[in-house]
């Protein structure tokens, strides 16, 4: 469990716009996207994301500030860092392949790339994925859903006053 | 089918770029969030997000241009506009649905508040929420996909030469 952000973001209290503040930044979940793919080092990120490299190092800094990336000395001398992600990273699996799927449907001018998907008695089939509630096996529409509010302090939701037309 | 944004984003080609190129300013996606709570007037937005209002207008524009969202007049006399998703624009559900499953789960100090699923064999439970693979009905993790890379133009993960280091 990491520490929350040290300045909640505004407006609604929510956990959307609480990891947007982690995230909500290009260049943040680019970088991750890198460390999937397997490319750890700062030159790797900086080359495949074309991210500008103070940018890449601030955000960087802030994921690991964040608990989401975790660096790791490769080298003594001189004394040089790779970037791994930590639990909470590798769980920005469903984030990166719901953006790569919505990218994948509505932007993109030719036939997408495919992923595939190997389980142990699936072995290699195209990737269908979805979000899917676990309980009752059904995909997840956003007009099925309600919302019961805990804390009133993280009121996704809820009732806010009605702004005056 | 909306055409692919005008000035390609650097770095790899790949759709989860692109999406973010769309997507990847935190108003962006907050307010999306509102659309998706039924607030759909610019007043509503600028409240529950806390955005300035120069960028949020400039964010819903660019979100128009993208297809995601679209203006509908509400008013005649002043003629006013409220926003309202496209099919674009509702297809973000897992995005944002597996943006507040991180954030309950990583940055949440508080006990969450909960999603009711409701299907019409399965009233009323708390949702459990996975991305899943529709061929297989596993839970997709990042460790047992791989990628065929149909259109070399969109190389998501391909073999990018190695950086010196």
């Amino acid at each position: 469990m990491t520490p929350p952000p040290a300045t909640p973001p505004p407006g609604r209290p929510c956990s959307i716009a609480a990891a947007l503040q982690v995230l909500g930044e290009k260049w943040a979940l680019l970088a991750v996207r890198e460390l999937f793919y397997g490319n750890h080092r700062f030159e790797q990120i900086v080359r495949n994301t074309g991210a500008p490299r103070d940018r890449l190092t601030a955000r960087l800094r802030a994921l690991e500030e964040a608990g989401v990336v975790e660096r790791r000395a490769y080298s003594e001398r001189p004394l040089r860092y790779e970037y791994h992600l930590t639990e909470a990273g590798h769980d920005l699996a469903p984030l990166a392949q719901s953006l790569l799927a919505w990218g994948d449907r509505w932007l993109l001018p030719e036939p997408p790339a495919v992923l595939h998907h190997h389980v142990a008695d699936h072995p290699d089939h195209p990737l269908d994925a979805a979000w899917t509630c676990r309980t009752c096996g059904h995909d997840v529409g956003s007009a099925d859903l309600t919302l019961e509010v805990r804390s009133p302090g993280w009121n996704h939701q809820g009732p806010l006053p009605p702004v005056p037309s």
